[in-house]
């Protein structure tokens, strides 16, 4: 498997669940000890861990760490984020651990965290050999290692595909500033050349210079290929989409949600308007200006040139499509 | 004319051009005392005056200053920011005055001042026309009275139709913020609602609520309607378009440039890459993260539904629809 560079965003060891606190990346490196699935949930709400995987495996821990409660742990930890549905397939996959001792709690957990590592390196194996010779490509938000506790879902596919790649921009990501913060730090770290651009940039570097591809990932995905993932993917989708750009979302299968129909069945998480009002503690509008903080939107399918998971590559999602490939 | 709530851009009084430094709004008012040609252009440069029609004015007064060495005053000037016409048309004005001296260069400039915002006015009433009961509006950047010196352009209209407006959705506009930190505080001092989004929300925005209009400024219009405006105006016509949202451009006459054929012919303002880097002051990114900063995207006319001047309304804007209007 790749080497990873960049620090593990969890890890289990002595009973304690150790998140890098991923809000102070890329200042400093600091580390909070969780022992509570209640410290887990609010530990996941405030973003320490974010990323749809890297939730799910943080609350297959948390699971471990409330094992004596688990139906209320498991509730706390399913609503700190409401949007990304691999949080309720981990938690689920953890109540079907019939023995309830913290030995097969932890053993579960950990067998979820090792398969989760394994399916980034093939997601990004099946996605890198959509990348051509001298690409350069889009991503939005961060889809890295710090994302997925593996070597990433977007990120991974540009990885394995970076001999390939001579440049990547980056959207900051507006408001909670992952891509400037996240992705340029991880990319930096790989020595894959990246550049930084304001999410509001993306169509005009489309239109005036090469853009090769988009790859994103995705929080979930509904039976038909809509997929929700951070706040801005959606413009970018329709810009692709505009200027003839593949446009791929890199995901895990458990991404999926086949009790979605379709978008109107994706719960969009609202976040604190202070996300948007403040950056670095610092106002950037007026006293009583109020701000809107929707963090996911949804992509529909036909935005979607191609769906990356860990057992292949959906061309074209749809119902159809989709149903064909998962039977 | 309407009444303006918000303090003067910029004044000429006692031989000074005294301009409100608009990079500290909306924390406080301090203001820029300009002595010559050479200070003014510097203001222009580091934007503590922006805004394509302002920054007309401000030239117009920076050449009252300059008169003695008026060709090296016109080139300065004109050079401080390369995309907006306003501020070219604004220097040959005054390089038509013949009579160079103070008294008659400084009339010059006043009947600019005030000719600017009459048409200012107008352009608001024309746009006006176009707003319907109950709506919701959005705009970018800033194109209120910071930016022209009169009742603004996108502003203006939505201050003229401010009854008929519910809503205006303010995009922050990165990476400056003038969304965020002019256009939320003009709103509030005249009292429209009005709710912060960032850029990459537009598009979520445009299918989830209710848009009815978008309309921003223009810093260059081209003889065939491509139309230059700030960095995120393209992304949010090529949404605009995919929602089927009237998009709306308001701009002075003078904005126009017939000697641009089309997009290619307008020169894009690259400005410093810490604008991108540092928000506040502080780094949003690791150290040595590379970021572009295209300050202007052009919007091709066929993504336009009307340019708005103070002349009238010109639906479907194009070389021959143009041509007609203007001849």
């Amino acid at each position: 498997m790749t080497k990873i560079v960049t620090p593990d965003p969890l890890r289990f060891a002595k009973g304690e669940l150790i998140l890098l606190d991923q809000r102070k990346i890329p200042e400093k490196k600091t580390y909070i000890r969780i022992k509570s699935a209640a410290a887990a949930a609010k530990a996941i709400k405030e973003m320490v861990v974010r990323g749809a995987p890297a939730i799910g495996i943080a609350a297959a821990y948390g699971m471990v760490l409330g094992r004596k409660k688990p139906l209320q742990s498991a509730k706390m930890l399913i609503e700190a984020r409401p949007t990304a549905v691999n949080l309720k397939w981990a938690v689920d996959e953890m109540l079907k651990v019939k023995d309830r001792s913290f030995k097969s709690m932890l053993a579960k957990a950990l067998e979820l965290d090792k398969e989760n590592k394994k399916l980034c390196a093939l997601i990004a194996e099946h996605g890198a050999k959509l990348i051509k010779q001298s690409s350069c490509v889009m991503t939005h938000c961060n889809a890295g290692p710090l994302a997925t506790d593996g070597i990433g879902t977007a990120l991974g596919v540009i990885f394995a595909a970076r001999k390939r790649i001579d440049r990547v921009y980056v959207k900051e990501t507006r408001p909670r500033l992952q891509g400037a913060r996240l992705t340029a730090w991880e990319l930096k770290q790989w020595k894959i050349p990246c550049v930084l651009i304001s999410d509001s940039m993306a169509a005009h570097i489309m239109k005036t210079s090469k853009v090769d591809a988009v790859i994103v990932g995705a929080d979930r995905i509904a039976s038909n290929g809509d997929s929700a993932n951070k706040i801005g993917t959606y413009d970018l989708a329709i810009s692709a989409k505009y200027h003839n750009i593949p446009f791929y979302i890199a995901a895990p299968y458990s991404t999926i949600d086949f009790s979605a129909r379709n978008e109107k069945d994706i719960e969009i998480e609202e976040r604190d308007e202070k996300e948007m009002l403040f950056v670095g503690g610092k106002a950037i509008s007026a006293p009583g200006v109020k701000a809107l903080n929707p963090s996911f939107d949804v992509t529909p399918a036909a935005l979607i040139t191609a769906i990356i998971t860990e057992r292949g590559v959906i061309k074209k999602p749809s119902r159809k499509t989709m149903r064909r490939f998962y039977s």
